[in-house]
């Protein structure tokens, strides 16, 4: 029989503490759909009443499964719960349950609330028995628990027992300024449980400023507590929130804890992981971390020609876990630095069936070196690297034909005597025999030949339609007058396929060049679904 | 009496690992001295023997205080260390220590391998001695220890073990696939360590797979050994290894490790660490991850909220560690006295003496704040900071001015038919009323505006002869359609003086152009000798 731990979100509550992270009410709508579909317990969504945002996002339940809680501060000392028009706001809201913060520091009752200690307890019991009479599951956000426990162990002690004698379902305890080590929760958790609050009413808050947020969540499992909290991608103020996404996969995944542990995340949702990881990020217009554990794009990825060969017989002996359990892949690392092995895998993933004799495989491996010698990354553009492979192995279709470019950057005055830079391409193109001339305007020379490029592509211009750059990175490979350009180019289209290209050159323009086309033939190649062949991930 | 921790630098080599980042021998010397100077033990530089640049690395010391330290395999079974051409040129390499990999899985010694457990035994004894004998500190990285301790302890012990008795200083246990829980780390060592192997020959190496490789060096700490490997930045293959970055700081600052232990990084060293963290992400041209533990941007930042008010009032209660103990800013209001400090600091230390009163130097801080907000990035632009503050406080001369320019970037077929590209720049500049127009052809639109611009400054000219442009780099700030780029530009001239400019735009050109005329600013600057222009203001 496994113990039950309960998984609460607050993406879009501290989440929301990150910096340069502003959510829409309709971005809120969307992510408490994600997690909500995704298998969590509790998806709490904001403080209402304390920006328009979230009182307007608490104007709905917006979960189906999951509980959805509205979080708030306890009453004011000096005025009844009745009296205080905050409290009447969290209660009004429309969510299941109710986290209030608490100080749990006297240090901070004294100093940030200017009340006494017992003040703030009776804040605590008062608080909680409100929410419990408006029909909320309550709960209790021990804030600085940690630090509180150390400086006055009593106080802290009290804070947590006022909650749960209460009625509170969860009391919370919160490592709020990210400072405490594994060792410490497992032992302040222990003494906790000691002083006779059940591990089942508990639950874990941590921070990762010593970069031990999931530790210290998975370490007060251990001790005891049910509940952790957690965003997704580890989002949060300062370095984030313990990161669910590494959380979820450990307690299921790692024979340590799947024994004895089970959540509300099914076998089946949890291969939706990496998905969810990368919709989350994808809704935030970042760069998804290609580091992050089970759901990075690198999580299963091997560069070394040693362990390469290794890994085709036999994966297991060296992944942690199967790849496929997250819903993530296993890459073998294109590179001069991999083996024959390494081509024919990552060959293979790609549907292209290749024997070890072939002597065009030789012939692939040899132009791959010598490309990544003058600067090319395929590691880093598997588009451009599966178009060099279909090109040698098979064939790729001549969809069309720039026969020349021209790019110009001007500065100068304008009419009102402002400095102005003006960009222009002009691009000439054949397809079927028929020579195009496109010219556009564009935010700098590349931009300008990316537009012209896309302009007029004849018969094709309906298939790339939905083509978009989604991310552009220039390295300079050696400093100096005879630095050689890398370009690297993230495109997606419509059907959320990703995929990157590569080009270099001395010249910024010619690299930009050669990634932009590979993007468009690849899309076209993509769109011809080459007999199932193409991975689109 | 405080323990000595071992720090064991594998940035060079399991850092290369590392998807999408390769050294060249010129980086890795570069890296070299940052990690020798910052006060590291050990640090391991490559394979010498596997590939070239590792080879040219090992051709010579690379550090003056660490230890350097080559990796490489142990001898192959079968055939005597005098005959294994592997092992004679991994101990040729010009190495203080010398770090071995070995199997210490039973599984891995049979598939991997192909060789019998004793004759892996034996291939250890003799490696280790092999080193010994070379007047090299041996050591041996027992790879996959914590799996295979768990298939099979005994021989996993055996391994560990056999090199400990044939002298290797450091035994060192390896989470080579990173899945390992610190609770297991923690009862594994102890078990190593009470089959007799001490804690003071025991080194601990874990990979980020469940974003625990801090934690489990962290409790590998706690269990006994004193040897810890990490890298810069936690890169390595997959997720990373354990970040050094952020456990050197807990080491040195947290109490519940302060009191107990010491590393070779003195306190003032540590203030250097945030910026060793984005000097390095600097050479590797990668966007500083902001959330990093200790030494990121927003690692001490607190967006507007119920805390940034009582932090200003009492820092200590709100932030697990102080953050100039790592050279890292708070940043909580727009102005705070902290900022104000630094600027002061910073300009003395140019021959800017400024009263902290004057009100120019608020003008200056909120340009740099605003210009920082927009992509420019001051800490990794010396010469253009100086510019700003010298412009703002006092005057820089209006050497001369830049009206037009324009660049033409044209691909076509030459005369004999083959594609070629051209970059062509023109720019006009007015110097003492006289308009002077060069045209330059270049390896690409930004070598030909910066050999144009230089072409002829007329009374300036004969002042630039040595400025010499020494490295390049372009960063692509967000992605998409509208992606800011920022150039950085190092110059350096015949005195040996080196100094970086930063320029900021929509569009390449414009940033580079930037770039390049703060360079030839600063350096006619320079010429007129700074020290004397401040003296005489």
């Amino acid at each position: 029989m496994r113990e039950r731990i309960y998984l609460f979100d607050t993406t879009l509550r501290d989440g929301q503490q990150t910096p340069g992270i502003d959510f829409s009410v309709e971005d809120k709508i969307a992510i408490a759909a994600m997690l909500d579909e995704f298998g969590l317990d509790y998806v709490e969504g904001g403080y209402p009443g304390a920006n328009p945002t979230d009182t307007t996002f608490f104007a709905e339940k917006r979960t189906r499964r999951a509980k959805f809680v509205a979080f708030g501060m306890t009453k004011r000392a000096g005025v009844s719960t009745s009296n205080d028009p905050g409290l009447a706001t969290l209660l009004q809201a429309r969510s299941d349950a109710v986290c209030y913060v608490a100080k749990s520091w006297d240090y901070h009752v004294r100093v940030a609330l200017g009340v006494t200690n017992e003040e703030n307890l009776e804040s605590i019991r008062a608080s909680v028995e409100a929410a419990r009479d408006a029909g909320k599951e309550p709960m209790v956000d021990c804030e600085h628990f940690f630090d509180g426990f150390k400086a006055n162990p009593d106080y802290a002690l009290a804070c947590a027992r006022t909650a749960y004698d209460a009625g509170a379902r969860w009391v919370v305890l919160c490592d709020t300024n990210g400072g405490t080590q594994p060792s410490e929760v497992r032992e302040i958790v222990a003494k906790v449980i000691g002083s006779g609050i059940p591990g089942a009413n508990l639950g874990i808050h941590a921070h990762d400023d010593t970069g031990q947020a999931v530790a210290n969540s998975l370490a007060a499992i251990e001790a005891g507590v049910r509940q952790v909290q957690g965003t997704i991608n580890g989002i949060g103020e300062r370095c984030g929130n313990a990161n669910l996404v590494t959380i979820i996969p450990t307690l299921a995944l790692k024979p340590h804890f799947a024994g004895r542990f089970e959540t509300g995340v099914s076998d089946e949702a949890l291969t939706g992981i990496s998905r969810l990881s990368r919709a989350f990020d994808e809704l935030l217009n970042r760069a998804p971390e290609a580091q992050s554990p089970y759901v990075g794009a690198s999580a299963f990825a091997t560069k070394a020609g040693i362990h390469a060969s290794a890994i085709a017989k036999e994966p297991k002996t060296y992944e942690h876990v199967p790849p496929e359990a997250v819903g993530n892949r296993r890459k073998v690392m294109v590179s001069d630095q991999g083996g024959k092995a390494n081509f024919v895998a990552e060959l293979k993933r790609r549907g292209i069936d290749v024997p070890r004799e072939d002597r065009r495989l030789d012939a692939l491996i040899a132009v791959v070196k010598e490309r990544e010698a003058e600067g090319y990354a395929y590691e880093g553009a598997d588009a451009s690297f599966e178009l060099l492979a279909r090109g040698m192995l098979h064939t790729v279709p001549d969809f069309f034909r720039v026969t020349s470019f021209r790019c110009l950057v001007e500065r100068r005055f304008d009419a009102n005597g402002n400095l102005k830079t003006v960009s222009e391409a002009v691009v000439k193109v054949l397809v079927d025999g028929e020579e195009k001339m496109s010219v556009a305007e564009g935010d700098g020379p590349v931009n300008a030949l990316d537009i012209a490029l896309r302009k007029d592509l004849g018969k094709f211009q309906h298939e790339i339609g939905d083509l978009e750059l989604a991310d552009y990175k220039v390295r300079i490979l050696n400093g100096g007058t005879e630095a050689i350009t890398r370009v690297l180019i993230e495109s997606h289209d419509g059907t959320g396929a990703r995929w990157w290209t590569v080009g270099v050159s001395t010249n910024i323009i010619d690299a930009s060049f050669q990634a932009l086309m590979d993007s468009i033939i690849y899309k076209l190649m993509k769109n011809r679904d080459m007999a199932g062949l193409v991975a689109a991930e």
